[in-house]
């Protein structure tokens, strides 16, 4: 038996419910700006090593929770777990961001490629959920999540990061039959992978789409959101997945934001490109938003970081259902004192606004 | 006295004059996936070279149009030629971005800068405007350039490129007042060299404003388009640059091209994140609009380069107002061959298009 959540804020602004205090996470909240992290990441020797080690996954996840007042925590893990698990092969070098060392580039590539099993090949996953949960003693929601199909693919085919993907794209353009088979088959191991963090514990699933907005209008909703789509829909006919909120995120996808919210999904992610207040516009409040500050911000000085809180929250103003968080991820330089004083803030602050 | 213009298309689609045939040019189409623009610069020794000698900066200007029926040139040169002429020390490591020896970031530093003198400091780029206009024999026109204030400034703060600018940034939000100093100055050398470019001979002058697209709406009005908006406005009060039309471009900025159309710019870049028909509609047809394919396009096979450029026609419609272009700058990877195939489907159905 798990324990009762003592801290619901998160899940009841994500069912668009009246909370007193706007809840508040912080993508990459475990990550290397915290002297703790990578202690622990040393300790491991190497990412992929830290990821795949549950102990220490469940280590880093909470480290952020004793230093700052976070209403959630969130798993510890990479967004190309599923591809390693197909057998790509990843890795991380130093300073550099992930590769393959097998990528995908032919139909033959393609059709090698199967769903994973979430139990066997990616159990580490799973035990750190589980690990995370019972540890967590029901203090704050645990979030789980995936990277997007059109994401995962990205990554496959080029083999590596890139600027502009166009290897990927190439694919969806010489061989649009290829590229849908492939996306197909991450789209069924995305629901996969979120319906199995859900059977361990996980109480809010996130879908991350890095790369989403990299795309031109027509080829966006084909290649990317048309699968996340599907991914929800599989979620929504699962008895695990089934009551848990989705929170999509499309980064530099703000002109999409209404063509989302119809997925059947609770939240979107929101980068800073767009005032909230035009994003709640955008999808008519039928979705919870999540963000949106700039996580630059967080070189500013208390004062200003403070004042650009503010902003946000009266910008999305006295209406239920916002997350307060960044639209990117927390970089390395930041001073972890300044993630306390954003925290701190947005608790502040939402409480001073609900009561005009 | 030089030529009278052979090909005006370019000019006539700035002021939204109907045209025969849509007119195209295309972003860095002197560059790296040209043969014999690697011959050149291998000849001229480092990029900075190339670029300070009129007579090679001549000869690449013009390989483009030996290969294709571009309907306009562009000057070689670099967006940082200013802070280089300011004393920062530019230059290019092999296969990395732009390194500023000197970065800006204090007040002194800030300053120490003055508007360059254009004649003797620029000279280079004025003797290449004036060598290129006399090759070029009035056979299209030229187009001159410079990066936008806050591009300029993101690089001199940071001091080299960077994924999120947050150097740059960081100096808007902790001292806002000399951020705006610093932005004036570069407002006041890109008003200067803009006009000294229009007396040496350009015909249409372009605002590059790459990092624009990375600032939040509000940041984005005070530190990108403010500064743009001034530039225009000391154009539009000079004899030399007065009558020739200037294109903005913010890329990843889609969201505020209505702003921008009120600058009194005659055109707008759009990037391929925005279908035309909508980025037509917001700015209210008050300004032309140059763009959007998406470079990647170049990496799909030459029947998918044609559907995909007739896609962009179609989606502009059959109105006065249209250059085609890319959303940013060729790749080195691309095949010549397929820079032919899109030149030559934008004539013929844009042609067939006005026939309808």
């Amino acid at each position: 038996m798990l324990p009762s959540l003592k801290n619901d804020l998160l899940l009841r602004a994500l069912r668009r419910e009246p909370t007193d205090t706007t809840p508040v996470w912080v993508m990459r909240q475990a990550g290397r700006y915290l002297p703790e992290y990578r202690t622990t990441r040393a300790k491991a020797g190497s990412f992929m090593a830290l990821a795949q080690n549950p102990e220490l996954a469940c280590e880093v996840t909470l480290q952020p929770l004793r230093r700052f007042e976070l209403d959630a925590a969130i798993l510890f893990s990479d967004i190309l777990t599923i591809p390693d698990a197909m057998g790509l092969g990843l890795s991380f070098a130093q300073g550099e961001g992930p590769q393959f060392a097998r990528p995908v580039r032919s139909r033959a590539d393609v059709e090698r490629l199967g769903v994973p099993d979430m139990e066997s090949e990616l159990r580490y996953v799973m035990d750190a959920v589980r690990l995370i949960r019972r540890e967590l003693d029901g203090r704050v929601p645990l979030i789980g999540f995936s990277g997007s199909p059109w994401t995962l693919a990205c990554y496959m085919v080029e083999g590596e990061g890139s600027r502009d993907f166009a290897t990927a794209k190439a694919m969806c353009w010489n061989e649009p039959a290829l590229a849908h088979t492939l996306l197909d088959t991450l789209a069924k191991s995305v629901a996969a992978y979120l319906i199995a963090q859900a059977a361990a514990g996980v109480q809010v699933l996130m879908i991350f789409d890095t790369w989403g907005g990299l795309l031109s209008p027509s080829a966006y909703r084909e290649f990317s959101l048309r699968y996340m789509a599907r991914v929800v829909e599989v979620l929504k006919a699962d008895t695990h997945a089934r009551d848990l909120p989705v929170i999509l995120f499309s980064k530099g996808a703000a002109a999409h934001l209404a063509d989302m919210a119809d997925t059947g999904c609770a939240a979107l992610g929101v980068d800073w490109t767009i005032d909230l207040a035009d994003a709640r516009r955008a999808v008519n409040s039928k979705v919870a938003l999540q963000g949106n500050l700039d996580p630059a911000v967080l070189r500013a000085n208390p004062e200003i970081i403070r004042r650009e809180v503010r902003n946000i929250l009266d910008s999305y103003g006295n209406h239920p259902g916002h997350v307060f968080n960044f639209g990117h991820g927390i970089t390395p330089e930041v001073d972890p004192e300044h993630v306390k004083v954003l925290v701190d803030e947005v608790h502040s602050y939402s409480r001073q606004l609900r009561g005009r």
